[in-house]
């Protein structure tokens, strides 16, 4: 078994965290600096991360996520977010390929508008699935990167999405993907992993089966 | 840097594929079966694969795919799709637990009446926002597991989703989330990776900013 493969198996949801373990910044900004590498559409990486540690902005958070109680215990709640409008960075995301010769201006101009005229055809809804998408990659790999560094995670959809917004002050084009509680998880009393399909139940060849 | 450090940043969308390299149904079901660890909401598992490796079909997904080069030379193409009504599985996929006794009666009853009233309640686009969303978490982890097993791969949105799935027979319910082209990636004339934002300008505490 690869490390990494252990490290896979060894990732669950965690379903309670030990109360009052600090998490700090510059730990959480050194997993967001790996975290940056997980790939999006034209580059665009629509993901944004919102860090919630303040413990009187966690106990509103945690009213507003149907009072899990794992948002109280965690070390913080981190709402990951996804730009529906992150086409329209195109141009600057592309700057420095541009300034390093790596892209002509032809290409760069080229680049520009066929990404912009990708997301404004397909529209608002098509956006919107955009920016989950994206956040959603990103946050699989935050979540394996937490892991290595000795973290626990939950990710969670079970919240009020415009209260949650109104909280942490969030802008109308991103799209909270889903929140993230993060600590140290309190393993006594775990349930036995939750019981998967095998590979011929979600898995067929040539065609849907 | 820990091993998988080194995993995260040595995976990259590969733009090019060496043509005519086979990739085994038994390698592709190892990578699945370590896949399957991937985080889902309630457990529902959403996620679906559908792999194309016969070349005919693969020339008529170039079709459909803006004739993306990359999908003929990939030694196999795989639609990701999501279920939107995942959330009717709560019973089944529930029953091992409840059979083994982790799970009472009462704990089961309940769990299948609050997750298919979260869904209900919720509609259709969150339905399919889901879908998306979980199939998305899947995918990533597919990637990185592709990566470790030596295989390159590239997350695919440009692509026709309903010519798509009249091509491998997809059901109504299952929503396209991306397709990924898998394949040993033709390093030459590789380009530097792409320009990834400071932590800084995704990352913020206690509020958006």
């Amino acid at each position: 078994m690869s490390e990494f493969e252990a490290l896979v198996k060894s990732r669950r949801s965690a379903m309670k965290f030990i109360p009052n373990v600090e998490i700090g910044e510059h730990e959480l900004n050194e997993m967001f600096s790996l975290t940056k590498f997980a790939p999006s559409a034209f580059n665009l990486q629509h993901a944004h991360y919102v860090v919630a540690r303040d413990p009187d902005l966690k106990r509103k958070l945690y009213e507003a996520a149907d009072k899990q109680y794992k948002v109280l215990t965690s070390s913080a709640v981190i709402l990951v977010l996804g730009n529906a409008k992150a086409y329209r960075d195109v141009g600057p995301i592309n700057e420095g390929l541009l300034n390093l010769g790596v892209m002509s201006k032809q290409e760069y101009d080229t680049t520009v508008e066929s990404v912009l005229a990708f997301y404004q055809e397909r529209g608002g809804a098509f956006q919107r699935e955009e920016a989950v998408r994206s956040a959603s990659l990103s946050a699989m790999l935050f979540m394996l990167i937490a892991k290595d560094k000795g973290w626990d995670t939950c990710p969670m959809i079970g919240f009020d999405p415009d209260a949650v917004g109104k909280l942490l002050n969030v802008p109308e084009e991103y799209v909270p993907a889903m929140m993230i509680a993060i600590g140290k998880e309190d393993a006594a009393n775990q349930r036995p992993r939750g019981y998967r399909k095998p590979v011929g139940e979600f898995v067929s060849y040539e065609g849907f089966r």
